[in-house]
C-alpha cells in the first residue's frame, strides 16, 4: 500500500472514531484509561524487548548518551507511564461542560458547551512515553489522535499503540481513537499535514528544526512554541536574596528545558551590589555568563565572564549559559523583552506594587510571574492537572495545554420557534 | 518602493502599534472610536465622492447591480457604519479581565489575565463598510489591523482608512493601529500572509474561493469559514406548525446568507403530514425543490420539484433552492449532517427530550438549535454584542465571533519568592 493510501486510511478511520467519541460517559473513559494502564503493566517484558531493538540500532548508528537515555524504557519508566494514565482519570471531564447559559429577550437561551476539537495529529521526537501521556489526554477529552514519533523510537511505538488499541477494544472504544503510524518514512509526516479536511489540529514536540518543518508544511492548525527565550528582569528595590534564588533556579534547576531563564536583566540601581553576589554564584554553579559592557564593568572579565554579542539576546542556550544586561528602567527591561524574546515567560523581581502592576500588563509573555521562577511555566505546576505541551502561538491556547486546550465549545440554542425577522 | 517593502513596513509599523494599544485604558479607546464616528459623519462628502470613483469604473467594468450595491456607499450607510462605532463604545472591553485567580499549593497565586492577540490582517471583499466594523472591533479589543479590501473598493476603503487614521492620530492613539493596504496588487496579499512573525492572526471574508486561496498561502492562522451547508432535522411528533414557519424563515428569509438552511431532512414518520403542507408554502415563496425519492414519492413531481442528486446534500446554494430529504431516524439524521455538514449551523425541531438531548450531543456544529431558526447564528442574534466573523474551525474561535474572540488569555502569577525544586 501506498504511504499516501496507507495516512488516508488512518486519518479516515481516526474521523470516524471522532464522531463516536464525544459520546463516551466519563465513566466510559476511565475505564478505558485503567485498562490501558493494566496493559502496559501486563506486557511489559514485550514493551521491553521491542525497545530494545530501537536502543540496539540507535546505538549502532551511534547515537549520544544523553538520546539513548531519552529512548530507553524501563520497568520504571512503564510504570510511571501507567500512573500518568491513572492521573489522568482523576481529572475532571471537560466534555460536555456548559458555561453559562444566558437568555435573549426573544426568549432564546443560548449557551457554550465544551467539545472535543476532533482529531489530532501527534508528532514528536524520540521519548516513547509521550505516545502513553498523548493517547491518555487526547481520550479524555474526547479526541481521536494519530501519533508519530520519532523514527529511532519505531518499534517502541509500534508495540505501545498495539497493547493500547487493543485495551480499548477491549473497552468498546472506536479503535480509531488511537493510532499510530506505523512507519519511519517523512512522506507519512508530509501525507498527514495536508488532510485538513480530516484533522482538526496538530501538535508537534520536539526541537525547533522539527516545529518548523511541520509549521511550514502544514495546511492544519498548529500548535507549537519554537522556542523559549525566557528573561528575569531584577528591578531597583528587589530583595536581593529572594532575586538570587529566584534567578539561581530558573537558570540551573534543569537548564535543557523551554522555561529555563536565558537572559537575566537588572536594573542599573540594583547591578552594583546585586551583580557580583549573583555572578559569583552562577559560577560556582558552572554557569557560563555573556555579559553587556556594564555588567563587564561591575564584575570585571575573567573566568567564564565574556562579552556578549547582540546575537546573544535572541540565544536559546538550553544549557548553562547565561546573557545578562543592565537596563536604564522597567521601560528599557520591557522593549528589551518584546524585541528579543520569545513569548515564552518572563518574571520581574520586584517589591514595589506599581512596577509589579506595570510589568504583569506591558509583558505580554505566555506566562508572567511576579516574584517566582520561570520554572513554573508547566500545566502541573500551575494547576491544570496535565499538560500535552506549550503554546506560544497565541491562537486557541496561549501558554501550558492542559485537558480544556484539546477542547471547543459550540453554541448550544434551546428555543420555541423562534423565528429572525 | 517594492510591494514587498511596502506590506513589511505596514506589518512593522502594526507591531509598534501593539505593543502600546494593550496599555490604552477603556476611556481612551472609547474617546478614538466616538472621534472616528464623528469624523466619518464630517467627511461624507469626500467619502462619497471617492466611493464614485470605485463605482464608476465598476459599473464600465460591467459589473453586476448586486454588486455595485453592496459597494455603494450613501450618507444613509455611511450614518449606520458611524453608529456601528458608537455602539462598539458601548460593549464592554474585554481587555485586562483576569477569569480565575487560584491557589497552588506553595503558594502560588496562578490567573489568566485577557490579552489583545497583536496584529489582524482583515482580507475581504467589495463592501467598504466592514472597513469601518473591523477598525472599530480591532481597536476595542486593542488589536493593531491591517485591512486589504476588495480591488473594486479601492478608492472607498483609502479615504475610509484616512479618515479614521487622522481621528487615531487626533485621539493620540498610535497610527500603526489601523492601516489599509494602499493597493490592488494581490502581491501584496501574498507578502501580508508570509509575515508570521509580525501578524498574528488573518481573518479572511468574502467568497468560498478567497477564503481557499488565503488559507492554502497562509502561514499565519486563519479564522474562517468556508461555507454553511445548514440543515434542520423535522422529528417525529414534532410540532409541525413550528416546523413549517421556522422552516421557512430559515430558506428564505435572507437565502444569500450563510446560516440560512441548504437541507431539510424529515423523520419519514413525520414526512407524509408535514412535507406536502411544506413544501407548498416553499413553492409559494418561489423557492425550488430537490428532492430524495422518497420526498417525490410524497409531494409528486411538477414544477420546480425535481430529484436531488448526490451532489445537492453536499451544495450551499446562498438562493432560493432547497434540497429535502426523508430520514429513517435520528442516527440517520445525524449521519447525514456528519457526512454533508459543513459544521455551521444545524437545528432540531422536536417535542420530544431524549432526542432534542441526543442532538444536541451528537452534532458537533459551531451552532446546534432547538426549534430555533438557523439563521440565529450570528454574534449579535446570540448576545456577543458585535460580529467580526463566523468561524468553523474549531481551533480558537468556532462560531460566531465578538470582542472576546478577537482576545487570548495570558497566565499572570504572583509569587514570593517560589522555586521548583
Amino acid at each position: 500500500m501506498s504511504i499516501q493510501k496507507m495516512v488516508l486510511e488512518l486519518a479516515e478511520k481516526a474521523k470516524a472514531a471522532a464522531h463516536t467519541l464525544p459520546l463516551l460517559s466519563t465513566g466510559q473513559k476511565n475505564h478505558c484509561l485503567l485498562a490501558m494502564a493494566e496493559a502496559l503493566g501486563k506486557k511489559t517484558k514485550i514493551i521491553l524487548r521491542e525497545n530494545k531493538k530501537d536502543l540496539t540500532l540507535a546505538e549502532q548508528a551511534g547515537l549520544p548518551r544523553a538520546f539513548l537515555d531519552r529512548l530507553q524504557l524501563t520497568e520504571k519508566t512503564l510504570a510511571e507511564m501507567a500512573q500518568g494514565l491513572r492521573e489522568v482519570v482523576q481529572l475532571p471531564d471537560p466534555v460536555g461542560e456548559v458555561t453559562g447559559l444566558w437568555l435573549r429577550p426573544n426568549g432564546l437561551q443560548v449557551g457554550r458547551m465544551r467539545i472535543p476539537l476532533g482529531v489530532i495529529g501527534f508528532i514528536y521526537e524520540a521519548r516513547p512515553n509521550v505516545t502513553v501521556d498523548a493517547a491518555g489526554l487526547c481520550l479524555k477529552s474526547g479526541n481521536a489522535v494519530i501519533l508519530k514519533g520519532g523514527s529511532e523510537a519505531l518499534q517502541s511505538n509500534r508495540i505501545l499503540g498495539q497493547i493500547l488499541q487493543e485495551a480499548l477494544i477491549r473497552a468498546e472504544v472506536h479503535p480509531g481513537a488511537l493510532q499510530v503510524v506505523p512507519t519511519t518514512d517523512r512522506e507519512a509526516t508530509t501525507e498527514l499535514l495536508k488532510l485538513e479536511e480530516y484533522i482538526d489540529l496538530i501538535i508537534p514536540r520536539g526541537g525547533e528544526g522539527l516545529i518548523r518543518t511541520v509549521t511550514a508544511q502544514s495546511r492544519i492548525p498548529v500548535l507549537k512554541h519554537y522556542k523559549g527565550v525566557c528573561h528575569i528582569f531584577v528591578d531597583q528595590g528587589a530583595d536581593l536574596t529572594l532575586a538570587e534564588n529566584v534567578s539561581l533556579n530558573a537558570k540551573v534547576q534543569r537548564p535543557g528545558v523551554c522555561n529555563a531563564m536565558e537572559t537575566l536583566l537588572v536594573h542599573r540601581q540594583a547591578a552594583p551590589k546585586f551583580l557580583p553576589k549573583m555572578i559569583k554564584r552562577f559560577r560556582e554553579a558552572g554557569v557560563e555568563i555573556r555579559g553587556c559592557p556594564a555588567t563587564l564593568k561591575i564584575v570585571g572579565g575573567g573566568k567564564g565572564i565574556i562579552p556578549a554579542r547582540e546575537a546573544d539576546w535572541y540565544e536559546e542556550y538550553l544549557d548553562l549559559i547565561l546573557a545578562v544586561r543592565v537596563v536604564k528602567d522597567l521601560d528599557e527591561a520591557v522593549r528589551h523583552i518584546q524585541r528579543y524574546g520569545s513569548q515564552h515567560t518572563e518574571a520581574i523581581i520586584t517589591q514595589d506594587y506599581t512596577r509589579a502592576r506595570q510589568f504583569l500588563q506591558a509583558v505580554n509573555s505566555s506566562v508572567v510571574l511576579v516574584n517566582a521562577s520561570t520554572r513554573f511555566n508547566d500545566g502541573n505546576q500551575l494547576g491544570l492537572g496535565a499538560e500535552i505541551g506549550i503554546s506560544t502561538s497565541k491562537l486557541h491556547a496561549f501558554g501550558p495545554m492542559g485537558l480544556n486546550e484539546l477542547t471547543t465549545t459550540k453554541f448550544i440554542v434551546f428555543g420555541q420557534g423562534q423565528i429572525r425577522s
